[in-house]
């Protein structure tokens, strides 16, 4: 099993040189996700979902590879970006900025603030900027309140509306108060995570053993909607918060969920996970349900690496191997470093872009950096610190 | 060439039928869209893009093929529950409203009122409602001002935005200004077609002869953005407002662009219309953009036969036998009637729904009905009244 020696040539020789090289706005700060194959700009927007994470990654790397000099770089050009344009004057953020920094887009969601939440935390952490870490922990409590009530991101509340729980909110919640309380011990973000842990009760289908995509009623599309690449990852958060909730039980169903999600969403005819199903054979509502996604994988791939260090048993190995294939074999790019990330059912790319407004550095290196880190501690390597 | 006869018959017998079996909500008034292949409910929600175009189309029919009580009545009951629960109390209407008629969601677009406005006219020129068809052209001027200032619909005005007109505006104003045209001569209607038919030339790509979805720089996606779809549905739209302002110069540019469209958007190696294209050829955002989805394949076969029906050019023979032949075999159902909507590149159906969130009675019978009067127009038996 040389998969570590893989994943870190993939990631430090093909991937992070890949954004290094092509993103950086060093005119005007930020960095460019619309990127061709070779690396061109083809949209010189800033996607602020995708300005989060980057920090985040690049402070990642500093804080548990090693403290590359560059790699703080990036994080700061692209965090003095966002935090100098991203928010508007009630502190929400943007979807999307000009070039330049002027807001392009609003969106009625919090995600934005939640990865721009993350970045802040983990170069907070990378800097020792005990300000930038307080402000950070400040947006964390904006946004569970933002999530509570959407109103106060304009989107109205209607009386039809379907009174579901998004399994996004689950994990973001559970991915931010995760991150905080491994420098935190106040013990509100544990209940967070307690309550993060019995809300995702309500998404678990036992008898297919999957996370929905939205709790509640099946008779709407919503309520029947599964998405492997969201329950994996839902998963996993999931398994890093009983970190400071151990609990034997759960984590058996956390790892039933890893499983349950990949073999009800692999393709057994074409091979891939789906992008969405709908969990009675009924038509999903997303045009790109049957496609297959670059992320779905790298989620199955940190997932089954994790599972496989917790436990050792063959049946994760036999996972990791089937996925591994088909993402490295659909969406590497050897010859221009990164990954595709649109494959049509048959696995047949429709499109070429290594980035654009979702897609980011992000899934790939955040992939490839924590098995990487799984990996070494079991094979008795010096583990990234 | 018998395709008057075959579309009857696929109007007649396996489409409106379709629609009049499973989709008329009797208990609650409105219909259903979300239908199987074989025309189950999956998703109780109306849709009011679709509510509003189904009172367009089943007035229509009522009023150009035959007054058949059974489509006035259908007609009848979805304008009903569109006018009951449709609009908020500014007047704005909503995206999407549960079985009942509770608003589910609202979408800071005025497409919803578009497709409201169309219906409630049509509506009152088969009952003759004079208060009706007030109401009707009202909220025409409401769009009108909607569409000018988008943050009246909740949309912020941000520094940022990109500065372009949608095609698909100008495209709803000259529907809707040539419907009214044709029943009121307050010259006010036919400056707004002249107003469309200019604002279109900024629209126009002269070297490939095709209309952008997006006025303005090309340094953005969206400016490089072709939908041979909404291309090809602008130009018979303006095609229908020179009945107001006739210009031969117009006439053949707006021919040109049908030709054009068909020309660059056409896949020539698995034949089909693609939904979006880059016309540098860079990565399209939309997800979707290789798909192949029914309408604008609808719009092409329409826009053929009314090419046909003005010029007599054989060259529009050839294209409608294409494009025909791929429409027919690829989303025509014989055996459960409407069609399907969407295939992948190659031109597998990627889901065997008759309906959803954005397809309802509308663009398959609507193309059959208007195909029909041209092509009876022109072989000179009865044309419909």
């Amino acid at each position: 099993m040389n998969y570590a020696e893989r994943y870190r040539t993939e990631l430090l020789d093909r991937v992070i040189p890949f954004w290094l090289r092509h993103s950086l706005d060093r005119e005007h700060g930020g960095y460019f996700t619309c990127l061709t194959r070779e690396g061109n700009v083809y949209d010189t927007r800033k996607y602020l979902w995708l300005q989060g994470r980057a920090v985040w990654m690049f402070s990642k790397l500093y804080n548990e590879l090693e403290p590359r000099a560059e790699w703080l770089d990036a994080a700061r050009l692209i965090l003095d970006f966002l935090r100098r344009h991203g928010r508007d004057s009630e502190g929400r953020y943007y979807f999307s900025l000009t070039r330049q920094g002027e807001p392009s887009f609003y969106q009625r969601k919090p995600y934005a603030a939640v990865f721009a939440m993350l970045g802040m935390l983990e170069f907070a952490k990378a800097t020792g900027d005990a300000a930038l870490r307080d402000e950070a922990i400040e947006l964390f409590w904006k946004i569970r309140r933002w999530i509570e009530e959407p109103a106060l991101l304009g989107r109205p509340a209607l009386s039809g509306a379907p009174r579901m729980t998004a399994l996004a909110d689950i994990m973001v919640l559970a991915s931010m108060a995760t991150e905080i309380a491994r420098i935190d011990s106040d013990p509100r973000y544990r209940d967070v995570l307690t309550w993060c842990l019995t809300a995702s009760r309500a998404h678990y289908d036992e008898d297919r053993r999957i996370f929905m995509e939205y709790s509640g009623t099946r008779e709407l599309p919503e309520g029947r909607l599964f998405c492997p690449g969201d329950s994996i990852e839902a998963a996993w958060f999931l398994l890093h918060a009983l970190e400071f909730h151990p609990d034997d039980a759960m984590q058996r169903t956390l790892l039933d969920a890893i499983e349950g999600s990949l073999e009800f969403g692999w393709d057994r005819e074409h091979g891939g996970l789906y992008y969405f199903m709908d969990v009675d054979g009924l038509p999903p509502l997303p045009l790109e349900s049957n496609m297959k996604l670059w992320w779905p994988h790298t989620e199955a791939i940190y997932a089954t690496v994790l599972a496989y260090s917790l436990t050792r048993e063959d049946r994760w190995l036999k996972w990791l191997e089937r996925v591994d294939t088909y993402a490295f074999s659909h969406f590497s790019d050897p010859e221009h470093g990164e990954w595709f990330g649109y494959c049509d059912r048959q696995g047949n790319l429709t499109n070429t872009a290594k980035g654009n407004n979702y897609k980011g550095c992000f899934h790939v290196p955040r992939m490839l950096l924590m098995s990487l880190g799984r990996l070494n501690g079991m094979t008795g390597s010096a583990r990234p610190r």
